[in-house]
């Protein structure tokens, strides 16, 4: 399948670049009788907007999102939901000088190399706006699985060297960088506060927890529920790990230790006594919760002077000009929370045949 | 596409269960023209072959490989390789105890919530021999990749708390943990001996190193280079974290340290100083080495005494018989090596009509 | 792959209804480097565009394209071309009736089967202008295709009772009908006023012939090219039937007759006495020309009185109202060369990496 | 993906040539819970099996299957069902003649073209003997369709001149060439004999009904059910032509005649007074019998004399020796029914979210 579709029965297609005429995105497959509006999609977007803190590119951007086909009477019809963002702030700017070298950390070099020139105004395709249709896409894959009872809690865990320490829900949209731990997120901005005087940038880490995942999504081979979460999380620009469950600190534990006990609970309910696992086993979901985590690289563009190459076989110095966010990991938040969204519910679609009992619930 | 499959242009699909007739796969879309034997396969087969050192089961498994189709003269055809590894450890046993309960740490309990019942003889499906068709499709993968210069250097990075420290890579195929350091061996064999008189379990952390793949590889979105890599090692059984480049750490580093500054060497050929990045810049190659890292849980079956659940509902203490490996870092890392081939050598078929002038090259 | 999306690596994902906001379609995978402007599009779209003779519904649709992504200074850049119609003819209008019925002939009732509701005004997802999007991708493709010299010529090759006799290329687009034959073209326009005069509709053939495609495009089993194409065209609303080259007329022929003998030429050339075949053999193009047709049913919105049933379980009489074509099959043409290109320029971008060599000339 | 695979949830991987080692099949994807022996899978093959009459090739082909994977205590299990037929009529025979040159009407030369060089040995790969595999996973699916109610009926329609007058379904399996009419057979088989007798062959049409689709089966864009099914039979060797209902007979009907009108029936069912459909409207089952017919080319293999070129450049007569059928349409019988039976339980399995209130049957 081309790059830019991702999903099976629930599929989406992104396309735009930063500063093309738009952004979008197409959603096929998405289940008829879905009551959606622009409004549940707008929620999202509003997630991932810049200009909401010191934190985050000072750049004015609505990101009104419009609803071209596959609602009819206010619920999806089955067919292709068709979702585009006009880009506005389109300054004429004079890109020359961009064009003409790569810039550190960048996909400048690589997408020479692979397509033979690329659209040089404010990284094209590889931007941090082809998001958009992600999380336009997202919002409707989570409000699907709500209606089977399942529930998102997705937040910032880690920003540099500061870590949560405490667990609130409700903090997390309380502070500017998505941490549920208010202290945590005081230091963090301090931090970045630093970063900033510097001209330099922060990463970090983002956690998403999904409750109440049926046991039984996911696939024992290729299509592991954790592999395809692993490729749906790594496929957002900057992430360079993905975790599931206790992840890489798996490999100092021991068996006996790691090892989830099953018990049934007073209801006879199967039950876990700790989740170490992170909601799958053998790629396939085992009905409690669902753990992943994702590294984020440093914001690359930073206004430090650096050294690079430019098109005329030169080694030079630059100075990136613009205001560039210190850390993106905030803004990311609502992406890892779509992507795994989109992931989920694709899964669940095409797992709904695994017994033949059910092809007759739903034919016989 | 069906969960046995991976792969678009250069796929694989393998099939079988631990104890049933055998296992194999059928690898399509290879290219025409390869050079390519029996003893290609079993030189990479014999690198997960247990029973190879008191840290492997002693098992006695051949698993010798047959060619059953696709190879005319010595030569790949371009037609489906079909390869079968016939089960030979049949022992007649009587699994009715194990077919009553979940293992903790095992697929057990998924497997029936998703498909209603399994084939619980040595876990089946889920068990570590269904890696065999994709090592058998991996050394294809290689040798097709080597035909391009492209070359791998896989090894055991940690097990346990023990991490390498020096790397000789002559010393990795010389110790029975293939650590490419011979004091961190030494190290980790103590460890794992400590582990399997208290009848427990280790994990560990593999490392693949790739060298010369061309800048270019990879597609900007969904199918970047470091998405799919992620996927493909994530689909492992027991992996539980992947990284590229340096993972995690760069959470804790920042944009001027992190981003790896080009420049053109005395041969006017563009290097970085540094790879953070592990070769991969927005999902693309950029020439440079391409690094990934995968966390190997400890092995789920260990003897000591564990609690439970059985399908009775009943809460219960189990002993899991046999022996077991008390850690499967080592015959993994060839089935990382082998996750990486294909879906470089994929991404390669894929990726090759990029350029309209490509096009033109081939049919032009 | 989810229902909207076509092709593997040059793949188009069209959206839309005919009475919703527009209609569109993202193309991925178009290789970089390709000169495209909005003229391109427009002059495929405005071959099909309604309202050019009496045989064509007289809604004036301006179905003016606009390219939103993925061409820089005028040249594809290889990532997702979105393309977008506004819809303009949306007067108000009162559907109630036909919401509350099934047309004969039409998807009205399997679109409720299936998704439980509908979007019925206009046929909905199911209308004739989803072809848009198909359209618009098709004269990508046709572009690509013709930077290697191959060539398309499609046409009305019957309708109703009248079948074209003499073959001129430059008559096709002389005559309201595309036919090559101008004689054919005035009885077709005689038959087609006396099925309108009738409140009564025809079908017809379409056939296209495409030159130049060299030997050895498609696959040997489940992809072979004339697979592809017959998927292709038969996913056309309105098509029941598809052939490649003698198609249903070699169950008449014996096989001394329809092999295509082989020779080579004054210039050492290969060529085939004859083409019975259609320019594919064993599903892989074998360099003449490929020959295929795609049989058109009569238009299923017809004025006259018909039987059917609504959905209070009444057996009913209707007559629909509006304007509608008396015939498809001219605006169809279009449609089927740019299924036919998209076909076939995703089976060559596909078989690239067929040779070893070939791999070796890309990357070696 | 890749060309030997078919299918997206319900997929079937097949390889081997005619005379390697043998050939086989890896079914995913299959709902667990199915009953299914070798049995099952040995009278479908049967159906295809040579050496049954005069018509068919006296090789003695015993064909016998082996499962290899994916049924457990007489049930599939949800994992891939492999299966493999050995070769056992691999006599050692001298090639190097058919090697040199291009037989007319097989895919000698189309494969040269596409891979650089072939397996020669009796058609390699596009030999007939590829639908094994094609048969043995259609065996299954037709298995999996019955739990439904869902049956087939597939016969010999035509050979040569001579097409069927009589429907007798009890007919089908008491002549060699599996025609519903003992007298056409008569005739046919005596139209055989006298291709025989000519060093010469014949085509002729298969037609398949299928009974007890529910209504909604299939997509309304590009997995229009009559699009896939269209892409299955195309991607039988041979076959140049496919209709649904009325086909081609369409294009000489018009609007009034080939609209199928609704009715209620007297228990309150919704019917059709025709069936000029299929049992298909805009790509989804229409709860009546879906038709489909393949047009199937004369054998190209005939022991006539025939003009091609070598390898050598040069222009030649030859005469292909061995015994060849003089048809293959009984035998192409119970594939076309195989490939109609996988894409139609693919459909279903791909459909059964397409309403939300689907999803929460299964999971809510």
């Amino acid at each position: 399948m081309s790059g830019s579709t991702f999903g099976t029965i629930f599929s989406m297609t992104t396309w735009g670049e930063s500063h093309g005429k738009g952004l979008g995105v197409v959603v096929d497959g998405c289940p008829a009788g879905v009551s959606l509006c622009e409004e549940d999609i707008q929620a999202f977007l509003d997630r991932r907007k810049p200009g909401q803190s010191r934190y985050t590119t000072a750049r004015k951007e609505g990101d009104q999102v419009e609803i071209l086909s596959g609602v009819f009477e206010g619920k999806t019809t089955g067919t292709p939901i068709s979702m585009i963002v006009r880009n506005e702030d389109q300054r004429s700017r004079d890109y020359s000088e961009i064009a003409s070298y790569y810039r550190p950390g960048h996909a400048d070099y690589t997408f020479d190399a692979k397509y033979g020139f690329r659209d040089y105004r404010g990284g094209g395709r590889s931007s941090g706006r082809e998001t958009i249709g992600r999380v336009a896409a997202g919002a409707i894959a989570v409000k699907v699985l709500e209606e089977m009872g399942i529930s998102f809690c997705t937040y910032t865990r880690s920003i540099g060297p500061v870590t949560i320490e405490t667990f609130d829900c409700e903090e997390i949209s309380n502070n500017a960088v998505y941490m549920p731990d208010a202290a945590a997120a005081t230091q963090a901005k301090k931090y970045l506060e630093e970063c900033m005087s510097q001209k330099n940038s922060a990463g970090g880490v983002i956690e998403c927890r999904i409750s109440h995942v049926p046991a039984g999504i996911g696939d024992p081979v290729f299509n592991k529920l954790d592999a395809n979460l692993a490729r749906a999380i790594m496929s957002i620009g900057a992430v360079k790990g993905v975790e599931i469950g206790d992840g890489f600190a798996v490999t100092q534990s021991n068996g006996l230790e790691n090892n989830d006990e099953f018990f049934y609970d007073e209801e006879h309910q199967l039950q876990k006594h700790t989740n170490h696992a992170g909601g799958i086993l053998g790629g396939i979901s085992d009905g409690s919760e669902i753990i992943l985590r994702a590294a984020v690289k440093p914001t690359a563009s930073i206004s430090s002077t650096q050294h690079t190459v430019n098109k005329n076989g030169e080694n030079i110095e630059i100075n990136i000009k613009g205001r560039h966010d210190p850390v993106i990991v905030p803004r990311a938040v609502v992406v890892v929370e779509s992507m795994a969204a989109i992931t989920i519910l694709d899964s669940m679609l095409m797992g709904m045949g695994a017994k033949l009992e059910n092809l007759i619930k739903i034919y016989g």
